[in-house]
């Protein structure tokens, strides 16, 4: 056990790029992820798991086939497992993800934005 | 599902007690709960789950019996399961756990400072 603590904006400031979630920490089988996003990401769904999104910088939308919610910093919201959503920010936005370890970033749906899903920073 | 974000600082502002920790949010069997500390609390260690400690506001300790680690506002620290800790903090500080529902704050201790399991907010 290495006795350090994880600073968030200290490792959000090692990297740019968007939709490309990095891990920090290992809580059992949960990953806890960092990513900057910016736009609109594509509708998906996690068949297997719930996700939390908790955000660190900035504001997001996440939206539903019913409905949206708004995210600002401070905020917290649990995407239930097989809901799909999409998420989408107008300004760069910070956050941070808690999700099964190998949960995919573009879940079942795939294609293009999908991130490689091990990358530690 | 309520489509309403969970805003960390109104929930912490609605309880002033320490070592009580509030329930906001469950992903899977997991909970996110949110606690204010000030003082010392006891050494005890969770045999089964490792534990996430996030810095709301405010700084707090953790010891070890090798070690300590320091945490500030926007720190994140993982406890690994069957690590005995102490958790402080010199002047009032609001923290975020994250562990699977059910924990017990005084792990496998118990005594005067347990808290309710199940309290949401």
């Amino acid at each position: 056990m290495e006795l350090k603590s994880i600073n968030l904006q200290e490792k959000l400031d090692k990297f740019s790029e968007h939709w490309s979630p990095k891990i920090i920490a290992q809580m059992n089988g949960y990953h806890f992820k960092l990513l900057k996003i910016h736009g609109k990401f594509i509708w998906h769904n996690h068949d297997d798991t719930d996700e939390v999104f908790i955000v660190i910088k900035g504001e997001m939308s996440i939206k539903f086939r019913d409905g949206m919610v708004k995210l600002k910093k401070g905020e917290l919201f649990v995407v239930p497992k097989g809901v799909e959503h999409k998420p989408s920010a107008e300004k760069e936005c910070e956050i941070m993800l808690v999700e099964p370890a190998g949960t995919i970033n573009t879940g079942d749906i795939g294609g293009d934005l999908t991130a490689e899903d091990n990358v530690w920073i």
